[in-house]
């Protein structure tokens, strides 16, 4: 099972009511940040997640409020004794930021390893899959669709046919090639995994859609919570709510969860209803906010 | 009047309940912040303080606790439509490090003047005179002793002794030098102002008790609380209280506020009594605590 928290919710300023947007996904024990703005270390306590268990982050752009909480999360990362590696990953750049802002926190007990992200690049960690897509802001800015694989069934059928002894099924059945067999010979169908696709601070585009299509849960942006105000998204490369829905309707996602609303929209709940018509189930983001995805049966 | 406001009074990582430690002064509408770690454009809202009257920032050192979060408290200044020059004060490096940390914060609508300070190097603004003094931490680290200085009285014997047009002496008790006279021939001696010491993440020094020596308030550390903890106060290059009472005891402020407390602290009033004990009437700092300094009558 893979639990999704949104650790903050807030856009371009923190509110003393609200943390800068940043999501934490974990599966198996392994901890996935996506962004970490201001505040971000204190937002994932806040949210019950363990600040030690984050192996990879990724950040989807260079501003402020998506990065400049990374020296204080891996001082105090470092400070609760990880001693293994961290990865960042983001746009092309990365590795420049990530030393920059890191110039307050000399003396980590662990390594960083920075992974510049170009469009449709994938990285794995632990039984995460992530796959950057560019999207469109006053910067470069990716997207990430994340995905958790799942083996098919072990076939006994199919492991006589192929002549296994019984002696290695076991061993197959781990995913370990043996003897000159390997695991496939084995195993059925592969099974459908899970799947998040998170894109914030961008206009709606395509590609978002294609990367949402039939996704367990699509994270997106909406700045702005009214139509009226999609001059001024369109100004400051962002999204109305209105819009967010305009691509789970092509994307067709399983769950819709909105984020990244502006310091200016202090209750975002007043977009329930509107929200409800435009896509029956989305959800509303709120700091904290945590879900449980499961494999199917 | 002169407001001071510790906006947060933790040491090294920052807590769910508590700020990492900042000051904030106030005189005539002017604010002078000293350091700013991850949080504290929240811990200055929170503490009803303006972000855009701060017109210049002392920084101590150049830990992730005392400067990781000005590029997001620059950044919201900016937002809030800040158009003059702020000025960053903070030892030898400060330019540098202003301009790593500020990567993440590229299109700020006002300048930044950044002043490297040595020891006894003064610094003014509006009307606080700042004089910086190296104190004793693992890095290179300033305290700052701060004054606000008040003129004497109007004196119109001396005026007339002086021979001085009646029709000038508005003028010149302004300040302002007027047809060959100047101010100091209409003006009695000068009175006493107001003056605070701020020292945070060090060991005991001679000078930071030299500065204090009579100070209105001398704000400092108390990292740990109990006497036992002075090893690792030691090796830390921090304070006990104990320690700052010592220190307090050889400076004879009018007050003593204790901040920086180590996050593995959660309640410092659990030392009040300890506190009493040492130096009558000193005052165990808290996010949000704030008081009014008056000159004397």
């Amino acid at each position: 099972m893979l639990d999704v928290t949104l650790c903050g919710t807030g856009g371009t300023t923190p509110r003393i009511d609200r943390h800068l947007s940043s999501a934490y996904l974990r599966f198996d024990g392994h901890g996935l940040l996506i962004d970490c703005g201001e505040g971000t270390q204190i937002a994932v306590k806040k949210a019950g997640m363990s600040l030690g268990k984050i192996g990879t982050i990724l950040l989807t752009h260079f501003h402020g409020d998506h990065v400049a909480g990374l020296p204080g999360l891996l001082l105090t990362m470092g400070n609760e004794g990880r001693k293994e590696k961290v990865t960042i990953a983001g746009p092309k750049g990365v590795a420049e930021i990530v030393k920059a802002l890191t110039v307050c926190a000399q003396e980590l007990p662990f390594s960083i390893e920075c992974v510049p992200m170009a469009d449709f690049d994938t990285l794995t960690y632990k039984d995460f899959s992530v796959t950057a897509f560019e999207v469109y802001h006053t910067c470069p800015c990716l997207g990430y669709d994340i995905r958790i694989s799942r083996a098919g069934r072990f076939d006994p059928d199919k492991a006589k046919a192929n002549g296994i002894p019984v002696k290695l099924w076991k061993t197959l059945q781990q995913g370990i090639p043996v003897d000159g067999f390997t695991p496939d010979m084995v195993m059925g169908e592969s099974r459908r995994g899970l799947h998040v696709t998170y894109a914030t601070d961008t206009r709606p585009t395509d590609m978002i859609a294609t990367m949402a299509t039939d996704a367990d849960l699509l994270i997106t942006e909406a700045m702005f919570g009214e139509e009226k105000k999609e001059n001024r998204a369109k100004e400051t490369c962002h999204m109305t709510l209105p819009e967010a829905c305009g691509i789970a309707k092509e994307a067709m996602p399983k769950r819709l969860w909105l984020t990244h609303y502006s310091p200016s929209m202090p209750e975002p709940e007043l977009y329930a209803e509107t929200l409800e018509k435009l896509w029956p189930g989305g959800k509303l983001g709120y700091d904290g906010m945590t879900e449980t995805l499961r494999f199917e049966e």
